[in-house]
């Protein structure tokens, strides 16, 4: 019989297709490919030598020469740089003018070079960027929330090829936020404890959902993963806001991070993703009940009408077993 | 600027990009092509002839002779019609049996005749089905909830051409749902009123985003559409449950929903889209607070990846444009 599971976290419920689940093995074959050489595309915006095709940078590693990683306000940004936060009310309509920050990381100068591809120190570098950019956002104080993702391949929502994350910056804090902010706090006023550490506990005794652990972080699928590679990374130590990742926990989840793309690229086929840090609004620090997290969904499978409909989501894999594969695809396996 | 708007009943955030918006001819071209001729495929599970090649039927219309309208349990349902509803619990983890309904609405014999292209007649016996069904799916007391959704096309999740509707009955409240009656439940609480009472009050005053009106329901965009087209339709009379809706009123809503549907079809080229019945739980009969509708929602844009990692939705369209397009649109051009 199929099972319905509940994340405790989100709130969601999950019908998981046990008996009629598909092996990991069938969403795509490992593909063992060399990485693909570097390249350049004289259209590209993103491409070394026309960044005269974008607004003028606002970071970049390193601060001189040939840059490494670039951030751009985004040429088409949904949210205006400039102007007055103003909030006007009707009736039953509430508006908030559109301002905001819209910026796009571009991760690597190569325009082929997928994030899984990047050297351990690259990667650094791009999450040492996320954070950079995550402090400068939130010291506007216009802005409520920052949400940083990663859209990899058309199926994941971009049509761009470059390697590229994206960051914005909203006057408020969107639904899924203080929804999970809401249920956190209820729990820690019913338990005394974080939500997010509690789950983590019983993930790390129960290890079958296990894909990665290291000094810092725990890379899982969640007992009721929307999706057959739904993954979570927490940091271990109790942190409600990304801006507050020391260091040494920010290189050492560039290194997760790229083990286990490189797991999903091997593994599943360079499949496309989404890629996002999941932290609460920007004062959220030293929350005792909150924790931020970082979560990546290949989209190996199309969100079918009965999600669309309903908000419930069916999972045609079970999660231990896309855990275990993934567990045990090597990172490095050419 | 570009606007930020906020659904009071859904309490969802969208950025509405009025500056850049597309005009709604941007979408699609009307196309005022004649009906297609009626068809059959030898290969289609739902196309008379091939009656055994599904489970049997559990409704149809009429009773006897050829049908117009014909449900039978889903082949590849996700969920069991029989075992037991049990609940475990195990440390922070939810799991209940995968038991529940999963039905296929067959809604007319040809096979590629779009529900646009229906008569007014036959539009009647699906709705008509519709509630048939809902109310026997509710009788089995493993059911919580019931999801009525129809996908038109590939975009929309469906893969098979011949025009179809679903149902699920689930032994959980999805958690839409929930949300949305735990607001709707706290308005009632500070007012007194139906929040979408009070929505449609006020939508029926301003008249900018109203597509059509009826006797019994109210057709309109909503101010804060997540997507250039999103559409709802309330019924006038407050009516908690769709369980509760007069043979008029379905008589009615028939005839509304072909004729949207036709604006739709020849207005936007026959668009890919998601219906749904949305309506409370089985029990929820008779609240004050809570009312059943129906959303529509063509897919002329693709989800991009921000919606995906933040929950919060961009629409490139203004809804008061899209709404006077779709008003001026004939039902009938041909």
């Amino acid at each position: 019989m199929p099972e319905i599971r509940y994340n405790i976290i989100t709130r969601e419920w999950v019908i998981i297709a046990t008996e009629r689940a598909k092996r990991p093995e069938e969403f795509a074959k490992p593909n063992l490919r060399k990485e693909p050489p570097l390249s350049f595309n004289p259209k590209c915006p993103f491409c070394p030598g026309n960044e005269k095709m974008t607004p003028p940078e606002s970071y970049r590693i390193p601060a001189n020469g040939s840059w490494h990683v670039r951030v751009i306000p985004n040429k088409f940004s949904a949210l205006n740089a400039t102007g007055e936060l103003i909030r006007h009310s009707e009736g039953l309509k509430r508006t908030i003018s559109g301002v905001g920050i819209h910026e796009v990381i571009i991760e690597t100068p190569a325009h082929d070079r997928s994030l899984a591809l990047l050297s351990d120190t690259e990667m650094e570098q791009v999450i040492d960027t996320y954070q950079q950019r995550y402090h400068a956002v939130t010291d506007d104080p216009r802005v409520a929330h920052v949400t940083l993702f990663k859209n990899h391949g058309e199926r994941a929502g971009t049509s761009l090829e470059h390697p590229h994350s994206q960051l914005v910056g909203t006057p408020i804090i969107p639904p899924q936020v203080r929804e999970r902010m809401e249920n956190a706090l209820r729990f820690y006023d019913e338990t005394g404890d974080c939500i997010f550490c509690s789950v983590m506990a019983e993930e790390l005794l129960d290890h079958a959902r296990i894909i990665m652990q290291t000094d810092y972080f725990v890379c899982f699928q969640p007992y009721a993963a929307l999706t057959p590679f739904h993954i979570w990374i927490f940091p271990i130590r109790h942190t409600a806001n990304f801006a507050d990742a020391t260091d040494a926990e920010l290189t050492d989840l560039a290194r997760l991070l790229r083990r286990l793309l490189r797991k999903i690229y091997y593994g599943l086929d360079n499949p496309d993703y989404n890629l996002s840090i999941r932290t609460p609004p920007r004062e959220a620090r030293g929350l005792r009940y909150y924790h931020w997290y970082v979560s990546v969904i290949p989209r190996v499978t199309r969100v079918a009408g009965f999600e669309l409909g309903s908000g419930m989501f069916i999972n045609v894999a079970l999660p231990e077993a896309s855990a275990e594969y993934l567990r045990k695809m090597p990172a490095d396996p050419v």
